[in-house]
């Protein structure tokens, strides 16, 4: 092929990725956005990630650089086009969610050409390992927007799912492993939702 | 108050710009995601327009810094949580879209404590502006997308409003401000929307 083929092809395929991405305003979380009547899907949820990344970073355990995270945040659900969105919640869901998720990134950040395939999915891997200080940053930023949204949705899943503190401190406990002083401003989130009935005391 | 409740204040207006973005996922666009039977949302378009920065930062006539590109497509629309979407081809819309938006901007970004609340409005500011090569390029993404939707979408939009080829081109010829290679691939892609009925010819 020629230069001219060469490039033409490496836009198409960008392009054809970006398209790819519009999937993810079709996977639905089980969270409602705050007051909606309607699931949330991942693709804003992403977006929500990447602004508490922006707003929270001073908060971080140990410094971070603010655009890694955000770029993080971006990447982290885009295999849930292939994989689906798992329920925190659900732990048949959780058996095979590795290879599920695996897989969905062997298709999908390959649509890319180099090196954006292996950037992507060098972001998507940090996530997932979450060994790194921004990646562990990331995943505390996804798992409070939720409790934010709970909160101020009468409950929401808490209630749906009729979880004790004990389920939702194991799931949300990871937060702390990002930011205490977030894990410390949850924890009183959530002896509220425990006081006004939206979490159901330990058994 | 003692460091301890201005601590605390500060996380709370934090927590409350984050809560407040919520609403940026009920405000609807005109597009649709490709295939799908609704409206795109604010939210997920953002994320989308900073994925693309990502993706195609490689075409901006001038180099950009893609980490601040995608800074200025999370924030671009967040004013719209007051002033609603404007309708790219609605002119009336937008006889007083400026002023809605300056508004808005005031009010949303100073929920936040300093210095967030500064360098929110600032990115804002420097895209609406649209004066840096970063917020042609950021610019050039946002009505990028639409085109690929639309194109998708049988014609979506450009059918809904009866668009003839100089409205389509008026509104998205800033493409080339920010990506004369992009703006060559989108000609092409009109065209083709042209041959196929999706936009009117000049009249």
């Amino acid at each position: 092929m020629s230069n001219r083929e060469d490039a033409a092809e490496r836009l198409e395929r960008q392009i054809a990725f970006l398209v790819e991405l519009e999937k993810l305003k079709q996977v639905l979380r089980r969270t409602h956005p705050v007051g909606a009547d309607r699931r949330e899907n991942s693709a804003e949820h992403s977006w929500h990630v990447a602004m508490a990344a922006m707003v929270l970073a001073e908060y971080a355990n140990e410094p971070v650089d603010v655009a890694h995270v955000v770029r993080m945040a971006l990447v982290h659900d885009i295999i849930e086009i292939d994989a689906g969105d798992t329920f925190a919640y659900d732990p048949v869901g959780y058996l095979d969610k590795a290879a599920r998720e695996h897989a969905a990134a062997e298709r999908i950040f390959a649509l890319l050409p180099p090196p954006h395939a292996a950037e992507l999915r060098a972001l998507w891997d940090e996530f997932e390992a979450g060994e790194t200080a921004a990646a562990r940053f990331a995943n505390a930023m996804d798992r409070l927007l939720p409790v934010l949204q709970n909160y101020r949705n009468h409950g929401g899943t808490w209630v749906e799912a009729n979880l004790d503190r004990d389920r939702v401190d194991a799931r949300l406990g990871p937060i702390a492993n990002g930011s205490t002083a977030l894990w410390d401003y949850v924890c009183t989130v959530l002896d509220d939702a425990m006081a006004q009935g939206m979490i159901r005391v330990r058994e």
